[in-house]
């Protein structure tokens, strides 16, 4: 007998919502259309292809011809298409009725836009959790990729891990195909021979099957590639080695091979994604929810309006009209924008704001299924899920979330009209790969590097895209919320509370606050108050702070009365301010400075013609700086503008209880 | 401020379904009792106790007064109850509705029972996966007890685990307590004093807590420790200690904890158990059902009950009979039979025989409800979910469950008028302690071993219960299934095929059989048949084996008719046996034996009083043998008793083309 293996291919690709039209058409030139040119030259290479909604969307809109040639390799039978949620969302981390709604949205359009029913599914980010063959099945699931990386916590060594394997939960069977690290690392890395020669040393008289799924990306569109793949000719080389070795490398689609030979073994597969993923999560998914409060804040704004889709869909009105808000929630579960690996990922505002637009339009919806006129409420739920209650009040206009247990701080402001979150900004915070940077940087003033072989695996990249990026890496320890309450001690200045390595006296910031709601017919408000405390050289000296926060129904504004008491038996000279973190871009503020005698103040966002109007009952001293992260992209370490930190801020005496006033209205205009 | 730490004692009491009568006796005897005794004379000190439902049961019928006395001591506030699955299954591996169905039986049972309607859980083996929240949430959970272990793969240091924290599912909250692993070693293992100075080591200004969550046998039951824990007085010094301790040891239950100090942090856990059963699992708790096949079949068996009672609950029928169907069921999901760790489990054969009883006991009643008379079907499904079709034949005697793919073997044997499985015996593994056993074995020869202090813990054990064990150290190459078919090559002999070490020339044992089934009016049957091969010192010579196994709704018998055909084109001798495993225990058999001209055998099973008659229609050479499998125990390595291998076998020479026959009937008898 002769020795021979089946190679299986299964190639993915996306882009997410919101991204810019010029990075879709770019990934469409380097890296979709050429590699279907290719593919179209060599009719024996079979392989099974997964194109995400957003990706599908583009191509019907401004490409429909690949849309056509798509279809002609589907019906000559070289193509098989894999399902997956429409706007690939990660699965575990969005519910059952999602992951179903989404799969079948891909799957019916396959079926009718492709002439593909589907019965294989790309795992988004091969996220994998125990219990997923039952939702899947219930989608109409028949088999998945993952990476032979997620059979490590099943006992298997990833080098002896060949064929299929079956699966199932409460019954429901799942096949699963194990996609070769090895493999990733060598397509299209390395020259064709040396995939070749593995495929020849692992090859068998028994019938086995290798698997190859990864990133279509990375055939052109990733830094370096598309002059080695295609200009250089690695993807021809490479289709021309495979046809030429057809009598020992069975093409087949993943799909065929279920049908030729029988699986491997059983497995139960824990919680896992692929190798690098695991280090950038730290072992789990989820833990970038509690790793970024921002992608936490993300998801469960997600959750919030699932639920309010879910609630109005069980009482059976609006039927098209919650299937229009279900569209705009699915897009707002896009992943992108939830994690931070390689990619930018959360780290680039354009991503997190596409969520958030989504999931305001897909709310805004179901605020029209429930309220007539104009409106306004308050409530008192745990929405980010942490054991303690936030405040959410709510109207046509606006969305004022506020976290007494986390400085009694406005954590997300959405502006309806425009259906945005003006506080969609980032905290910074220390990433492992900074202190690698810094190393480089330091190196890099010695002497320069040297790129002499085929492009680099992304995974050994450390680029720096910009001189001095070390001065931007300042990190914050508070979240970067907004109605942030200091106290400052004497040594505190513009640029120490740039880098937030000022002195800080009170213990506001971060603190819990006592709350009190109320729910007039003219407006809703919040009393937030805190008995708390100025440390000094002399001691510690009692401090009250009160903010009321309002917003009735019908404007778009909202407005904050402070108070603050001096409970110390002395005098107390105080510098006390409040800190604003906006996600926007107006020239006048995106840089470090200072406006003495402010009363108001006018911002003009570039990105979205928001303008925001900030009124105060007391000359107040501004100091504005952006905020801006340095994150890991896949072409190296960049700078990222986050938005605008403004601070609001006063110096005054106050004797035994005698109290100090300042109301802020804070006005958003824009349609 | 001074410096406080709450200590938070859960304690978990289980025996499982079908253990013997005088373990729970000696259990009550040696630690539930005294604990309890212990427990009464220190009125501060506070905790959360769980007791699963066959301990429950038994306290009713055997220690009515022991149930006074919990429920005193919970009325007095200074215990408070813990719910589980009513049977202490594994959650994660039952269906959502037997989860939520065994908790509330549980909670049920609490409440009206003891007079403590629960909101803490105790995960059984502490196994956990991500998306438990949702159906514990449906059950009416509120906080569940892991270990800090869980938290590894959530990034923290098990050592800067304290106080509870928070995670939900699709929005589903829990609060989840760190069982701490120092506490569980030093708790009853080390002096008083070590637990009391690493309390004092971790004790705040701020509030925060710790847990010590772990199995009440370990005060009294587990071997060494009675001495230790009362005889000695350890639990008295210790509940003193903590009394006189209690200024700065605040002693309170998981429950009135949860009202004082809000959660540590957020955190999602991925799928964990604790340390030692991550090790023991391989990393992933289901991995036990693909490492042991005994395990897979009694978990599908689960699976298709409790799918089977499902679907006549969906029809709305029989209310009643199907809850009792129900508790047979949730019985027969206890989870100690399932796998193996340092206790027998899965190795012990009484504890797998009172999970596939109860389990047989549902499938009657839903039997019951489903064919009136006498009945017989035949069906083809993946039972095992291996990817591969098995064939079930049924009636109200008997299951006769047939892996084609497997050698055409019966893997199960359902003798229904004792709720029997008879074939539920053990393969014979190589386990990794084997390895340690045999080098201690040696050891133990030149110089015998010393314990000086208090107790090991029990992890450290590993005592030899009995000499020469490794005369029993056999490994099985195939499953211990029947109507295994052999061809031996001259150097088999009975001692060789004891110890699964004899000369196989056939390649048919596991290897897979075409399979047609045919349902008649009379009687169901499926023939089996493999093309397949001898590999003498000449070269490969074909032989088919045929055999129909045929079954009628009104007997409890079932007969095999063999047809051996030579198809190789020279005459071949031939030595052919089929050889049976059998869940019994008669003293004519279960040693190693042979018997001459054998027409008819008769076994009369010690153990049920199940009498078994097997008749060939040609007098054949019988070899028997025990099988007995050597595993640890949480007193030591022992050997265990499985059952009787028989091999029925006959040497005669087939010319071309010539076949030859046997027939094997098999009756089973008794109620």
């Amino acid at each position: 007998m002769s020795r021979k293996i089946s190679l299986l291919i299964a190639i993915h690709n996306h882009q997410p919502v919101g991204n810019f039209g010029w990075v879709f058409n770019e990934a469409y030139k380097t890296s979709y259309q050429p590699f279907l040119e290719v593919l179209e030259k060599h009719p024996k290479v079979k392989m099974a292809l997964h194109y995400t909604g957003p990706l599908l969307d583009w191509f019907i809109e401004n490409k429909p011809d690949f849309i056509r040639r798509i279809k002609k390799l589907v019906k000559s039978g070289q193509v098989e298409m894999l399902t997956g949620g429409y706007y690939e969302p990660i699965l575990p981390i969005i519910p059952d009725r999602d992951k179903i709604g989404q799969i079948k949205m891909l799957s019916s359009y396959l079926k009718d836009g492709i002439g593909y029913d589907p019965k294989g599914l790309w795992v988004a980010e091969r996220v994998w959790e125990s219990y997923l063959p039952k939702p899947l099945k219930e989608a109409g699931v028949e088999y998945v990729f993952v990476d032979d990386y997620h059979f490590k916590f099943a006992g298997l060594n990833p080098e002896q891990i060949f064929g299929y394997y079956v699966t199932e939960e409460e019954g429901n069977k799942l096949f699963i195909f194990p996609g070769s690290e090895k493999l990733r690392y060598t397509i299209p890395f390395k020259e064709v021979h040396e995939t070749i020669d593995y495929l020849r040393s692992i090859a068998s008289e028994f019938p086995k099957s290798v698997t190859y799924a990864d990133d279509g990306e990375k055939f052109g569109l990733w830094p370096g590639t598309y002059k080695w793949v295609y200009e250089e000719g690695w993807l021809e080389r490479f289709f021309t080695a495979l046809e030429e070795n057809s009598d020992w490398i069975d093409l087949t689609t993943p799909g065929e091979f279920l049908k030729k030979a029988p699986p491997t073994d059983r497995v139960y597969l824990s919680s896992a994604s692929y190798k690098e993923m695991m280090e950038w999560s730290g072992g789990f998914f989820r833990n970038f929810l509690v790793k970024y409060s921002e992608s936490n804040n993300m998801h469960k704004k997600m959750m919030y309006v699932s639920d309010a889709i879910a609630a109005l869909a069980a009482e059976g009105k609006q039927v098209a009209k919650l299937e229009q808000a279900r569209k705009e929630l699915y897009k707002g579960q896009c992943n992108c924008g939830y994690w931070h690996g390689v990619f930018g990922g959360l780290y680039l505002s354009h991503l997190r704001n596409g969520v958030y637009t989504h999931l305001i339009e897909a709310e805004k919806i179901t605020d029209e299924i429930r309220h007539k006129g104009d409106w306004h409420e308050i409530q008192t739920i745990d929405f980010d899920k942490d054991g303690k209650d936030e405040v959410l009040i709510s109207s046509k206009n606006l969305n004022l979330y506020i976290d007494p247990q986390d400085g009694g701080s406005i954590f997300e402001i959405d502006y309806k009209p425009k259906s945005l979150n003006v506080t969609n900004t980032l905290t910074r915070r220390k990433e492992s790969y900074h202190i690698k940077a810094l190393k480089k940087l330091a190196e890099a003033k010695k002497h320069g590097g040297d790129n002499t072989q085929g492009p680099e695996s992304i995974h050994d990249l450390m680029v720096l895209k910009e001189e001095n990026l070390d001065k931007y890496l300042s990190y914050d320890w508070y979240k970067r919320a907004s109605l942030l309450d200091h106290f400052f001690g004497p040594g505190a200045n513009l640029d120490n509370f740039t880098k937030c390595k000022y002195e800080e006296v009170g213990d506001f910031v971060n603190q819990p606050y006592l709350c009190k709601i109320h729910k007039g017919k003219k407006e809703s408000s919040v009393e937030l108050a805190r008995n708390g405390s100025l440390y000094l050289k002399d001691g510690r000296f009692p401090v009250d702070v009160k903010k009321v926060i309002s917003h009735d129904g019908v404007s778009s504004s909202f407005k904050t009365e402070y108070e603050i008491e001096n409970k110390a038996k002395t005098p107390m000279p105080l510098w006390f301010g409040f800190e604003l973190n906006l996600a926007v871009k107006d020239a006048q503020f995106n840089r470090e400075g200072q406006i003495h005698g402010v009363e108001k103040i006018e911002i003009d966002d570039n990105w979205s013609g928001l303008k925001i109007i900030f009124k105060v009952n007391k000359e107040a001293l501004v100091w504005h700086f952006p905020v801006e992260t340095v994150s890991g992209s896949e072409s190296g370490l960049e700078r990222t503008y986050q938005g605008i930190a403004l601070l609001f801020h006063w110096k005054f005496t106050l004797d035994p209880d005698q109290k100090w006033n300042v109301s802020l209205d804070s006005l958003f205009k824009g349609q």
